[in-house]
């Protein structure tokens, strides 16, 4: 655990010859010493280029602002970067959504108290009142909001209220069963995070695991993505699978199941907060 | 491995209570000796009973001849039962068709002449001649039968001719890239495995590898299945799984399904060939 | 779920022809209705023979008094056999035992809860007070006995009097960090379960994830086994196991091996509790 | 696949702040293109630095020589670092030995056929002549170098005498069963690689799969490392894994543990090949 400041830089633009060198070279003359540095490229001719770098900045010569503005004006302007720089000492502040399973759910609240997810989780929204207790024990607030058809609209601009005041910076769906509008959704543009329980794109839509019985297949799985306006149909951040056989009930496939949700999700929500994943078009880059 | 006479005894039927007792009691009073037992339940109320038996002969009291008559009219009648016994000491002969990808191919073969398949290949089919030499190195005929559009019928009844003439008890699609009309497929009912290089049922159809590049999957998978007329629906006997990344190319999926293509149809293939499939439906039991 | 009595039959014995039909007679004879039936041989000549079998017992002529005194005159003594029946209505208590780490001890409990280990579990005996309100707030009797060099055989009998108390049948060590000496392990044979973080025998005695670090393996595992009196050398119930890089540090490991350890001890405990497993020698056999 | 010049540089060395904005400046400054970065310290205050880049040179202004030079005075020797250039174009050297195992082998014969193992196989060495016929199929030279107690050290110099001549970069034990003494081991340090068909450190020694049957092992694995002087110690740079189970006998966790072995050292070559591993101490960082 890093005592000095640590930041991340995230990094998308056209691929040409340089950008490594233009980046290290600029965090180094003010004073910043990277500590990990991952980069990928589509294509080197015409391809996208992706970068992820952490540094300290125990000699830093700027502010934090200063240093932004000068990177965007030295480097990031010429080479036409999409890019943004995450401070650790700002944690992000995530917000959970669930419905009645409690599984995911718990499973993030544990890891948080453990230290394992480096976040701030100041609320829970669920439809439904059931885990309250649960949720509270954890210190954090419980909001009912009930959705019916007629009252989505309404819920909907209620839930984005609580999340406004409460700053989120990431909404994560711990099996939250209402499907989110689009006025939801543009809001946190891949910030909503999502665990659907297949192996995507096998199996969309509704009960996943019977259809998955049905079929007769011998693998299951999970999946964390981006929520999109596609519903099942955002960028894949990660997947787990198990064996399964013909001895495997429904309810024995959900209880397998759930094991990967949480597992799988876990992961998505702890290399999202570290400033592991880029989304290109409908796909990710993970730097893990 | 056994010096006696071994035998697998397969039987689907209704559930009821005293199936075990009926079948290990015959069994036992005709001096068969139970090695391996395995079955499964749907349902034990209504449900759809299986079972696989191994069992050895040394003290027979009847011709396997006889002792099927009896079986049928003592057990199998009564339970109204859907059974068949294979004898080790007749080896299944099979068929393998391919078209240019020699890796599914070869994996056999090479397992076969290890010993690793208990079998005998009589043949290969192609619609293409490169493959010939690999083949014939093995000791095993190759047969080059083009396929277009006009010549179809006319492919397939020199296909069935060939299986006809030699003996053929299962037929193999070793990446055979032609689909097979229903006059081949019906004349061999769950007795034609195909792999598929994906992992059904995602991916369906042409170039699942490109399909799982482009919806940016973090596993890929083979599946092993019976054909049937549903192209790439028929009942799965096996998957395989392995990871992948935003870092890993079509052609860098491809290498890794490969691997996978060769490990999954060799399961499928050693598991039918010891009868230890069952098929319900569009789904199967395998006691593996 | 089974709304009529439910049962499970395990058998050991030298392997000789008939076994299955004596058995499978014997229940079908008195109503019993076999649901599942699964049977290993490790030699048809002159090996060990297992067996488990599932029955329920709509329609059962004897009591299961009367039931077990009949199968041990008509079945068990010609065979030799080692055998025992549970009923699932008498579900088995279960103490755990924990230290510091909750990672283990809360991922029994939640399963618990939630309905998915059929057992009591009465208390959980720790030498450290810290995990009280956690696990007191799942309505689980806490008991503080510390343990010291000086005090061990004193807190030992502590230990044993309390489970005697509260009739426990298994012990689980969920990350306990004491050595059971001999008079506990000798009045618990096969019902004391540990959970071992490493890949087992890789790593036996202290601090195994420093250790694969240092190593510098590339898979990291868990192993849960049976107690016995040789520390980390009990017969293996379950393993899990998950790869690791370079990247990871020994707290990265640390992380990635809780996760399998929860893993791999609710497996194992439930197979316990659903009298999965038979141990044979130092080796275990799971009818899972 | 890259139609320009395609180069790939390791380094190692203390880790301080700057290196990669030097390593990165100056391939920018000679017109080399970074195509691919990867990046590892093992503690960024004290500890160790890794570095992989994969650059073409559409524009070098100077000849690799000279490159190489500059590189060495202007970078390499301010961080005291320990570095090397691969240039695609010139393709390694691989010398296979083998014993009579062929499922190895021929895995590597089979990929290097297909090309995907980017490399010149000049030779095969054994102490055995079965594989002859096998190998010289593939066009390569079969040297049958017999290996008796009386004749080791004769042997082995006429096996040095071999690699030397073929200019031989790389040595593959393919299951070769003679301990190389310190000789030959010393002459190619972390240049040979050695398939162990267990999962190090567990089942050290001769024959891991008997081992493993009787430890009762749930899981079995496969290692390949880098040969030194103490068998079976040597940096690990891949390992699989499979499960197994108590109906596996000896002879099956062989042939599962084969599949592996094929699979986990052509890994491993590969990597290899590619300049993705780097050795520290007794540990490898896999740049994969």
């Amino acid at each position: 655990m890093p005592d000095v400041p640590l930041a991340r830089l995230l990094v998308t633009c056209p691929d040409q010859p340089g950008i490594v060198a233009a980046v290290s070279g600029f965090l180094r003359n003010h004073g910043a010493n990277i500590t990990a540095l991952d980069q990928h490229s589509t294509d080197p001719a015409g391809g996208t280029f992706f970068l992820r770098a952490e540094f300290t900045t125990p000699d830093l010569d700027l502010t934090a602002d200063a240093l932004e503005g000068a990177f965007a004006r030295v480097v990031a302007a010429p080479f036409a970067m999409d890019w943004r720089i995450d401070y650790a000492a700002r944690k992000k502040r995530v917000a959970l959504m669930v419905s009645k399973y409690d599984h995911a759910l718990l499973e993030l609240l544990w890891l948080w108290r453990r230290g394992e997810l480096d976040a701030e989780v100041p609320l829970v929204v669920s439809n439904h009142d059931d885990l309250r207790a649960e949720v509270e024990r954890f210190g954090v607030d419980y909001h009912h909001v009930p959705v019916s058809k007629d009252t989505k609209a309404e819920a909907e601009a209620q839930t984005l209220a609580l999340f406004e005041d409460a700053g989120v910076d990431l909404v994560v769906l711990a099996r939250y069963m209402q499907i989110l509008s689009p006025r939801v959704v543009d809001r946190y543009p891949h910030r909503i995070i999502n665990i659907h329980h297949s192996f995507l794109p096998a199996f969309v839509g509704a009960d996943p695991y019977r259809q998955a019985f049905e079929r007769g297949v011998k693998v299951i799985g999970a999946t964390a993505h981006y929520v999109t306006e596609d519903l099942d149909e955002g960028p894949i951040i990660e997947q787990g699978v198990a064996r399964v056989s013909h001895r495997d009930s429904v309810s024995d496939l959900k209880r397998t199941g759930q094991s990967l949700e949480r597992d799988v999700l876990a992961k998505a929500v702890r290399w999202h907060l570290e400033a592991r994943v880029l989304v290109q078009g409908n796909k990710t880059v993970v730097f893990a």
